[in-house]
């Protein structure tokens, strides 16, 4: 995903302070690189051994790696701040779409609750301190300390461009994120075998040898003669458990942002636009949340996410209930995530339909946040695919064809649908220009291709658009402006109703996270792909696949936050 | 990985013939990419779930799948063809990077090699045609169709810049590509299938549920009153599954030319570049083998590939014969592998020290072929990676420590170093500019980084370096000239090094690819790692990630054979 034909007027030579020009900036990011995919590989797999029965790998080998590897990228981050602090001009450039204020702020929010999760978590394995081993509990004290140092460092260093000992940076730059993602793996193991563990033990059937933990070692997990039998401790364990969606969102959070950190490492950018953003900025000054709407898109999402909080919790109550009650909260389930799902791709195709007689130009500038956002969004995609095509085959394959086959492939073939149109919507708008309306940020854009836009037999008309990128105050100012007059008129109520429809989708994405980061497993209440794959199988897709489904959701909530700030 | 800083001169405005610029190229790819994914990933859960044992999903599913893909894509390669063949200035660019003459000769012998298991197959299927499905003997047919329709659209098209249908032929190349990547898979899972059931059957543990396929199955597949009896359909069947090697090769050499035409669609290049690679190209026109090279290299490389097809064909001998000699024969495979492994580490380290006293510049043009290169000579080794990974947390958690398991502790130690090494050496070797003994060549490069890298300190001196690359005619041809003359005498030696060395390694590889490739499997003679994870679970990672292991092989062969005619 690289902008040939636009390399933009955003890089420039260096300032003299900053030094020679690297080389090969590539052969750093190799060595870095390389670094990561070892200690993750080395992580995972401790991490994925200790997760099956039978096998020799015991979690406090897993804690002692994640223990290791915490206070190693702990004492990295203080060896690059104290550096920063002391040598200001080590950082000469600050890219202004790196680590905007939401994911500043998301961060800070999870990474509170990460806090209480250990807090939980020391509470818990304290309650029989004398048959445990040291590292349990030394484990969330310095995950607790990590995550302060971290939080503070990605809030005051998220948009640096560091510009000495660039190496060093970028292999301490990927350890932290390895780290990060080592602790992201765990958690998300850690909780799958919790779910298979309470999945099975409802589902009790002798065939699930895979991720549902054997008695001796549930036992083994709490030492050999204690147990968690006091109140104050089934609170605790019960609290943890509740909590992780929060630590797995705080690891990717802090994850994407480093990558953005490492991928700005010796990055030159041009003066003019240092500090305030390529000149594409489009800093969120007038944010007063849904003045510009016409209220449908707020009020409607805001209705069906109490409905759906509503019935998620119908669901879990009945769920939890006898065998006669799962079938008509399924049912229920099912209708509403498939009106939900139905609604969401309805007004995503709509907002692609806009932007079609939208004539904002495309933005091609070089944005490794905007890239790494695309590929997040496409990536994390891949798990709820992966499960709705299994679905899929699951139910047209199988014998039985009652009402909840067909309510089961309705939801799979929406939610494939929904997540198409909605990233096609996200992903073209995150690439619009800012809005038309305001002609002091158009000359920035490259005239050429505004102008292509607005007008293609234009295009010939005029001598050959220049190849190379011309720095913003060199483009001539008159054309562009009158673009942006002739567009300013019309384009007032598409921006509202852009801004109705994120807002919408924003919301029906924040009950659709809520309900499997909670627990709702539809996927083995239903019994139709459990008995096609067997539970074993269906178990092991099942927990691979969601969390990049549920990090999904996440993830659009705040891609949908900016696209709302943008539009 | 992109080139931020060195946009390249490759791109200019269009010519006239060209037609306007395409508006948003993001856009475009984005639908293709959408388009793959979906039919991969239903391909991925058809041909997954029918691999499994207890799944009602049958190869014959599987079967017409693929042949429905194939005659699609065969279909749209017609179209394509005619079109092109009808109206040439559809191509007015040709990328003289892409599609190289190893690369479609590579395609073209494992095409070959594909249709020779095709007849195979049809005879296969034929020896009990009355109990068969009509599709498995038609899918052998329309496979060695679409190879031969496929492999001549490669050989003629590979270079193609298309400027017309943009986004149909974006999505036609797409669709190819998970053809061929759905084919890929079905040849991995059945070969896997194979495999864990060959090596069940030596290793009867009545705990082996997953991937072996039990005895209902296997007389599921031939039928349920025929099997395969007679000398020649035993003939037959043996002979498919040794060449699916090739037709595994086959299918990701495809994909990754299929790729770079994706990438290359409405790509414009500068006329001055076009025909003749960027000024780059380095037309291999003095290949006269070896005599370039000390022979040290050549002749090393032979008497390792020697040994090792002597120890290998040893290897299969023993191991299939009594456990005494299992043991005995694992030594001497392990040896051999660890000799092998750590010549080629030291060969491959003292390579990159050569690099570290060459002053040819670092090429930083924009390559959609080499990105592609790299990507997966990284991509790849995570399988072999992640199989070293787990082998040695078996052998170090593991209880016994013996002579074997010191050995398997050496060897995979030694494969994760010789892949770093041997994937820095060839990355960057693939990144630098050609021999400075070409003075003509030199004024296309960069001249900012060729005199950074000859006197660091005479940048100062200069003036500002130019932000945006200027063409090759207008930069001043004395300094740079300079350059190349005083690296002219020393260059000599360095290059014959080189080369020797990548003809070393290349031997190396071929050899490490025929010993997987074609049957050794000490990961399941061995017992510490069955022992350890257990075998379903073991079998799962090593089905997994060999394969991609095996690609490494093969891939790093290509590359260093490019390395060997450009150094």
């Amino acid at each position: 995903m690289s902008e040939e034909l636009a390399p933009g007027p955003t890089e420039s030579p260096p300032a003299p302070r900053a030094g020679p020009r690297e080389v090969w900036k590539k052969g750093g990011r190799l060595l870095s690189v390389l670094l990561a995919v070892n200690v993750l590989l080395l992580a995972c797999t401790l991490i994925s051994g200790g997760a099956f029965n039978k096998v020799a790998v015991y979690d406090t080998d897993v804690f002692a790696l994640l223990t290791t590897m915490m206070l190693l990228a702990a004492l990295w981050i203080l060896f690059y701040v104290l550096r920063t602090v002391r040598c200001p001009e080590a950082v000469p450039y600050r890219d202004a779409h790196a680590g905007p204020i939401w994911l500043r702020g998301g961060l800070v929010l999870f990474g509170i609750c990460t806090l209480i999760m250990d807090v939980f978590k020391t509470g818990y394995y304290s309650s029989f301190f004398e048959c445990q081993s040291a590292i349990k509990i030394l484990h969330p004290l310095i995950q607790a300390l990590f995550v302060i140092i971290q939080t503070y460092f990605l809030w005051v260093s998220a948009k640096d461009c560091i510009h000495v000992h660039l190496d060093l940076t970028r292999c301490g730059l990927m350890f932290t994120l390895a780290t990060n993602l080592a602790i992201w793996m765990a958690a998300v193991v850690d909780e799958s075998v919790h779910q298979a563990h309470s999945d099975s033990s409802s589902h009790s059937n002798t065939s699930h040898s895979r991720l549902a933990p054997d008695p001796e070692r549930a036992g083994s997990q709490v030492g050999e003669d204690c147990s968690c039998n006091t109140a104050v401790c089934q609170i605790f364990q019960q609290g943890y458990f509740y909590l992780y969606p929060f630590n797995i969102e705080y690891s990717l959070f802090a994850s994407t942002m480093l990558y953005v950190m490492w991928k700005n490492v010796g990055r030159l950018l041009s003066s003019s636009t240092h500090g305030h953003g390529h000149g594409h900025g489009h800093s969120p000054s007038r944010v007063s949340l849904f003045r510009e709407t016409f209220f449908a898109g707020p009020i409607l999402g805001l209705i069906l996410f109490v409905v759906g909080l509503a019935i998620f919790i119908i669901y879990e109550v009945q769920v939890s209930g006898e065998e006669g009650r799962t079938q008509q909260a399924l049912v229920m389930y099912y209708s509403f995530n498939i009106a939900c799902l139905g609604l969401m791709t309805l007004v995503s195709l709509s907002g692609s339909i806009i932007y079609r007689f939208d004539r904002r130009a495309m933005d091609h500038h070089k944005n490794p946040t905007r890239t790494l956002d695309v590929a997040l969004l496409m990536g994390a995609a891949l798990g709820q695919y992966a499960i709705s095509y299994y679905s899929i085959v699951a139910v047209v394959a199988g014998t039985p064809r009652d009402l909840l086959g067909a309510l089961n492939l309705a939801h799979a073939l929406l939610m494939i649908a929904q997540h198409v149109f909605q990233n096609v919507f996200i992903i073209e708008s995150l690439h619009r220009g800012p809005p038309g309306a305001e002609p002091h940020d158009t000359p920035h854009k490259e005239p050429c291709h505004g102008l292509t836009f607005a007008n293609l037999d234009a295009l010939h008309t005029l001598p050959s658009c220049p190849p190379t990128p011309t720095l913003a105050g060199s483009s001539p100012a008159g054309p562009p402006e009158a673009v942006a007059i002739i567009l300013a008129p019309e384009g007032h109520w598409r921006r509202r109703c852009l801004k109705d429809i994120s807002l919408f989708l924003l919301l029906c994405n924040i009950i659709l996270w809520i309900m499997p980061a909670f627990g709702a497993r539809p996927h083995f209440s239903n019994t139709v792909e459990v008995d096609f794959y067997g539970y074993s199988l269906w178990a092991a897709i099942v927990n691979i696949c969601l969390p990049f489904g549920i990090f999904y959701r996440m993830h659009a909530v705040s891609s949908l936050l900016e696209v709302y700030v943008l539009s």
